[in-house]
């Protein structure tokens, strides 16, 4: 049985997971930079270790330092959290070598989803829906040439060994294809060490659908519906909300069961999310990429179905089955987080860092917040700039939506800018309240005019 | 249609209407007294008035103030949250004189269920169960002993013009009675000009649980299920619950109805709250009060059902009629709600004014604040001591129970004493955690050892 459970992350995260463990009666471990010292995560806990310098290679991403605290404190597990080493298959094996438990999945099925070639034709295995594309990597620009023809213009020339958005071309016509696959693979030769590129067909319009799958040792996997995740400002999600408002319930099911295709094909243990592109111009999905841990959008699938994924997470590193069967899961009315940063989006969400001067955090009913701030913390230039999830739940989207609103103009946070005003002319776009958008929503409308002229 | 609605209220309630009208579209009127002038509610609404000085006589129960301000503004509509003005059925009668939608029953409903002689007739006629007793006054000494006799001592006698526990004798035997009839009859004289007194047998070991009603002018009353406020001190509720630990699925539809009959029997409109006397050693249940306004406690409700009762109160005050059936009501998981006073639980409960230096109120799954207080905010002795009431939901009650405690642990407060370390020893009592308690669980178990002796 877990006792003790370290938590090998910072802010928001750490302090969900600890709330989690402190309901379960397992007690905490936090570790912290020398910059996080005052953090919440560092008071809530009920040891908390210093693991180094500011810079997050020397803390958060410190393996040595720890793998040290947990084995001088007894812990039984860490919890990675989301980022820093949640995907790092490394990090999970050292894990079993020092019998600590990691709470995720098992090494295997890190690397293998990590690996964006291997993911791919691992889907494509299991019967998992992929965008059309070459088999692995081309020999040539003339076959490339011919699997472009194929699957039809525009495509994306992706570099095996790329990622962040780096190694990744469209072209458009033939033309900009044989350029394109020659600048792509000098740049990944260069970049990654690795000139391979593969093809696949570029879907412009598309909504960022995906869906939380969970499974336990004894062979159960569960999904528990879709997060819509289209708002996003350069590949980094903004509003999350499920229902996804394209999605029915026939195609829930349909893609419910591909993600769990998916999971099993890795044997995956834990909980996780799936990502499909979603074609809502005739409901075609495809796989995107599987995330091997919590998602920072995991409170919305929370409110809807009321299971605890951090409980569930570690009764599953405790050896539990599943406490429920797909059969069992109800999606009770509708659910939106706002990510609350301290960016100015009037001046192209510059980030602005620095001491929150006042804190009040919105209340009553539908209205959950999953934050690590309050009156007096610093928010540090060195780490992710969020200040607070807003989560609400309401019978309806459009409640939702009312009920947002009505929390964000309620919460007072000063001494740093926000990224409130912006979410509040979001959520008063009639496209947004329609229903209707895709993952170019940002670029397509300017929601919040910038002040400097920037977008 | 209504667009504007005043606020006859200040505190977390007055917060929580102000919540359900933001997220309506509906402006909102603020009123404070003198001493209320940096209160939230003040802070929170699109308009505010100073009705007057610190007394609540002078202020939150000033008709013309309040009735001036309402004019001013046009507002459409008063919501009188609770306590001050709510069942004051004289207050109902001039907002209608004045064409003012009272957001709440009709000035006789009120009437009728606040005498509490004809409440309990009028419940018997309804086929409500009420404590077996006397019809009415009783005409002398000799009839009281052989009412007495008939239903069995302990009985309670009760001036019929008494209240807030005043006017109220047990006798356990016929010597005690004689003396106590005598008693009574002078005090009540004395005290509310009116000597009559009627005789109840007197439930030593029950449970308070009382049903949520709610009707619409269409005809339609439907029941919410029961909350348990067994939990008092000094019949002032501490903790509420529901589901109630002690009801089953058919004892809740048996309530239920007796309460939608209770309702109907005074052609109640609106949200309403029957009280009940449960006796958990037969499962028999008499009706002991309707309360004809929003309860403090309706957030666990709120919880359980997924309905907004604030906003279901100002939809029917629109006429409209109820959105849901009996049928449609469903109840999921546990929902406790814990009463944070600025009060010293080890001295007493002495009431503990002051300003709050210190606040950060606690998130997360399943955890509601509703509140009015904020980091500088400044407990006033002048009203009631409440800082905020923090609600909880999850699928079990040993589930919510373990929330509870991590959400109090995490509540920091500093500047005034709160009830916080009561509520922590009392969610740990292993007979608070076995469910099986009543109304004197507080006399009964030293929750709380006071520190100057007292209890």
């Amino acid at each position: 049985m877990i006792k003790k459970i370290l938590i090998a992350n910072r802010g928001e995260i750490a302090v969900r997971i600890i709330r989690a463990c402190q309901e379960m009666g397992i007690e905490t471990v936090a570790v912290y930079s020398e910059a996080d010292v005052d953090a919440l995560h560092v008071q809530l806990a009920d040891q908390a270790f210093c693991i180094g310098p500011t810079a997050s290679g020397q803390s958060y991403l410190n393996f040595t330092n720890i793998m040290s605290v947990a084995t001088l404190t007894e812990s039984d597990a860490i919890h990675p959290g989301y980022g820093f080493l949640a995907e790092n298959a490394d990090f999970a094996e050292i894990c079993a070598a020092c019998n600590i438990t990691f709470i995720g999945p098992g090494p295997h099925a890190i690397s293998q989803m990590g690996t964006k070639d291997v993911a791919r034709e691992t889907m494509k295995r299991a019967g998992v829906p992929v965008v059309p594309g070459s088999n692995g990597i081309i020999d040539d620009i003339e076959s490339g040439l011919d699997i472009a023809e194929g699957i039809g213009y525009p495509v994306i020339i992706k570099a095996t060994a790329g990622g962040g958005g780096k190694g990744i071309r469209v072209a458009r016509n033939p033309e900009e294809l044989k350029k394109g696959i020659n600048i792509t693979q000098q740049e990944a030769a260069t970049a990654f060490g690795n000139p391979g590129v593969y093809l696949e067909k570029f879907i412009e319009d598309f909504r960022h659908v995906e869906i939380q799958v969970i499974a336990d040792e004894h062979g159960n996997t569960v999904h528990l519906g879709e997060r819509d995740c289209s708002i996003q400002r350069r590949l980094q999600k903004l509003v999350e909300e499920t229902p996804s408002p394209a999605i029915t319930p026939s195609k829930r099911k349909e893609m419910g069961d591909a993600a769990i295709a998916a999971a099993q094909a890795v044997d995956y243990v834990g909980a996780g999310t799936v990502e499909f592109i979603y074609d809502h111009n005739d409901g075609s999905f495809f796989f995107m990429e599987m995330n091997t841990r919590i998602q920072v959008e995991h409170p919305v699938t929370e409110m809807v179905t009321g299971i605890d994924l951090i409980k569930e997470q570690i009764r599953i590193a405790n050896h539990e089955p599943l406490s429920f069967t797909q059969e069992e899961v109800v999606f009770n009315g509708v659910s939106i987080e706002c990510r609350i940063n301290a960016e100015n989006p009037s001046k192209n969400f510059m980030p602005s860092p620095g001491e929150i001067t006042s804190y009040l955090a919105p209340g009553g009913f539908g209205v959950r917040i999953d934050s690590a701030a309050y009156q007096g913390y610093r928010i540090s230039p060195f780490y992710d700039s969020m200040i607070a999830k807003v989560i609400v739940h309401a019978p309806t989207r459009e409640e939702a939506i009312d009920r947002m609103k009505r929390a964000l103009v309620e919460f007072d946070i000063e001494g740093v800018d926000t990224t409130i005003p912006f979410h509040l002319r979001l959520l008063d776009h009639e496209v947004f309240r329609s229903g209707e958008f895709n993952t170019k929503f940002i670029e397509q409308y300017e929601v919040m005019p910038s002040i400097n002229g920037g977008k």
